[in-house]
């Protein structure tokens, strides 16, 4: 068989593919020391032409209040000196984290003397597909350049004016430090038809990682021949076990439901056990009405809504599978752990479930039955997060079970190299 | 959005997924002590039925020689008494291995408290898709089992009698230890569109791997949905720098060529420094001759065989890119390492790399160019091999980046799970 299978074609996004894995084969080799003065080079440059940037974001902010977008999209559009100079802050936050490339994973000397090295390298080019915020645009290009990789970045067209000029900012400094610029890259083109080429650059782009919406996500991991880390939808369940401690169980479910409800990781179904639900469900469905949440609920929470005077939809199969990402909840109750982690296996999409228990079996259990990137004993489900998590960085939350899983750092955009070192040494 | 996004259909192939599916859920939780003697029941029921075992193939090796295969593809599908116990005795192998489920992969105490553990866990369900050899078959779902996963097997139609019999003898015994039977289940149907719907798994399947020829494994990576370890491709270079040490890169050069020309890890292309030509091809093309391996060369390497007396051909593109799995090898003369690191970004498949040299920046130089899961200093390309790393076993050799890369043991065919444990946790 020939190899390499790489894509046939001169179509703009093709090429840009290809400089990016020029730019990749050139960055590969640089120590940190050269990366991280790019990336100072970035931060320099975005404070010094952060007018520059606001001015190119009010043409897309007119644009979008033109199209009558929701004041709420249109402010997490909207860049001011001040979120350039946050933007210009991060960035230099990256480049205090350590270091993943070169890391020794794992080593050995084998019997016949070769010397055996697993060596973190760059992943070569990784592609964002994101919508909305423009500053993902600086994060992404910043995690990329900080482990290796090239990066393609394609943005939504609701910001291209804003991307357009933050990634000239970016490679603008990125040549200026001595790096090549097309390690930094828009992708080109109008359309789907542009996201479709780039998922078919199989040989050219080595990731595509897609942040944003449920469909989105979907599309890629759909119609991607490049390897695809598939991020960020989160249907997550709170558990409430028998031997729940009744306050905590209120506390963590209001915080992993209304704390942030747009987020990936807030709770969209509780399950309580049945040996609890007539002290927990009052308790429960006060707290969460007090903080503004609707109960979809089986026929325990209506029972118990009824009895308390407050409204409880009546839940279908359609409920247990929705990330609402809004002050709605679905309810259950279950007759016992096995029987909440079953609905949990059915249902979830593999992101963060909760436990609240006294009981160290109980927790033991639910931890062994779950499938999920993350799971929390006695702790909200909002803490599933790069941040929280102390990895300084976060590129997305992985949901899938190849490569990454849960909140993915700086290790998460590598791959392994095996250098094997000796000295004539022959296979017999 | 609405998930889990399962496959709808009631076709044997999702069916048996879905069985799979269900035991994946019912292995997950259970301890090291318990899978293992799953393994001890198998090795113990192999060489009890080897009889049956060796009765079924017998069937697969008289349609083989009915349909005129040659003896060598013969030999590889035969089973006999001897063979059996010998798959038997690797199994027990397996056994000893180290449990990689429950590992602790990183873990740390955040700030507030919060105890946080990466911890591995199995994959859920593995899908193989593979030719020829039947021990395969007991190989893959060994190891898969002790991993803690449950496994699909697609075998190739020639040794289906073989397989049947196979998992028969394995499903039993995996029941008589008390783990589910469907933990090991053949993939029913006949032809490509069995293969196909496997593909289309997704939610279902986890992982599928393919192991075989270049064109099973393109015809996956394509049209699978279901995540793949792209395995075993290797178009493999070895370049002899101009530091070399003569004799040395003459036996490495021949021993990675034509040790076993027919696996993926022997070397198909030799790159030679300028510097060093006029003294390595002579004494390279006796030795190769000598090996019996025809060289397809550059204009240098012709015209170093015209005064030899040895008839070198002219290499095309078409060199430069083919795995030959043969006694052949393609042959340039490159002006520098640089240039010889160009020509394998170019034309390698991403498997294996050597250099053969006595200059240390020159070794240092080379590896951080390469892009492939291994590289060689001063060592045969026929060293990257899960047996020779000491990893004790190998479900294949990935030559693609995410989740593994390079000769894959039993970590490989696990993910990882954040355990995260407080005390009434909630996030500000």
């Amino acid at each position: 068989m020939s190899s390499p299978a790489h894509p046939i074609g001169t179509s703009p996004v093709l090429a840009t593919a290809r400089r990016a894995k020029e730019a990749a084969a050139a960055l590969a080799p640089l120590p940190r020391s050269a990366r991280d003065a790019a990336l100072v080079a970035i931060a320099d440059a975005l404070e010094a032409r952060a007018d520059e940037v606001v001015a190119a974001n009010a043409e897309d902010i007119v644009k979008a209040r033109a199209a009558g977008t929701a004041e709420s999209i249109v402010d997490r559009l909207t860049l001011t000196p001040r979120r350039v100079a946050a933007i210009a802050a991060d960035v230099r936050d990256v480049v205090a984290l350590p270091d993943p490339v070169g890391e020794v994973v794992r080593g050995s000397t084998l019997p016949n003397g070769l010397e055996l090295r697993q060596v973190r390298v760059p992943l070569g080019v990784v592609g964002i597909i994101y919508e909305a915020r423009p500053n993902v645009t600086v994060d992404a290009a910043a995690l990329c350049l900080k482990s290796g990789n090239a990066v393609l970045l394609r943005g939504s067209s609701s910001a291209y004016a804003s991307n357009t000029a933050l990634v000239g900012v970016l490679r603008d400094a990125v040549e200026k430090a001595g790096l090549p610029a097309d390690a930094v890259q828009l992708v080109p083109g109008e359309g789907r038809e542009a996201v479709h080429e780039l998922m078919r650059a199989r040989g050219l782009v080595d990731v595509l990682i897609p942040r944003g919406g449920a469909s989105l996500i979907q599309t890629v991991v759909n119609e991607s021949t490049v390897p695809v880390i598939e991020t960020g939808v989160g249907n997550c369940h709170v558990y409430v076990d028998e031997s729940a401690d009744l306050e905590m169980a209120v506390d963590i479910l209001v915080n992993s439901k209304a704390q942030r409800p747009s987020v990936c990781n807030a709770a969209e179904t509780v399950l309580v056990h049945a040996g609890i639900a007539d002290r927990f469900l009052p308790r429960a469905l006060a707290a969460l009405t007090a903080a503004g949440v609707t109960v979809h609920g089986d026929e325990a929470w209506r029972a118990a809504g009824r009895a308390a005077g407050t409204e409880v939809t009546a839940a279908t199969d359609e409920d247990w599978a929705t990330e609402y990402l809004s002050y709605d909840i679905a309810a259950a109750v279950v007759p016992d752990l096995d029987a909440a982690a079953a609905h949990i296996r059915r249902w979830a999409s593999g992101h963060t479930e909760a436990i609240v228990t006294k009981d160290t079996s109980a927790a033991r259990r639910f931890v062994s039955l779950m499938d999920s990137s993350a799971v929390m004993v006695n702790a909200s489900t909002r803490f599933t997060d790069g941040g929280q998590f102390g990895f300084g960085a976060e590129i997305g939350i992985s949901t899938q079970k190849l490569h990454a899983r849960g909140p993915m750092g700086l290790p998460e955009l590598t791959s392994t190299t095996y250098v094997v070192t000796g000295d004539g040494h022959l296979r017999d």
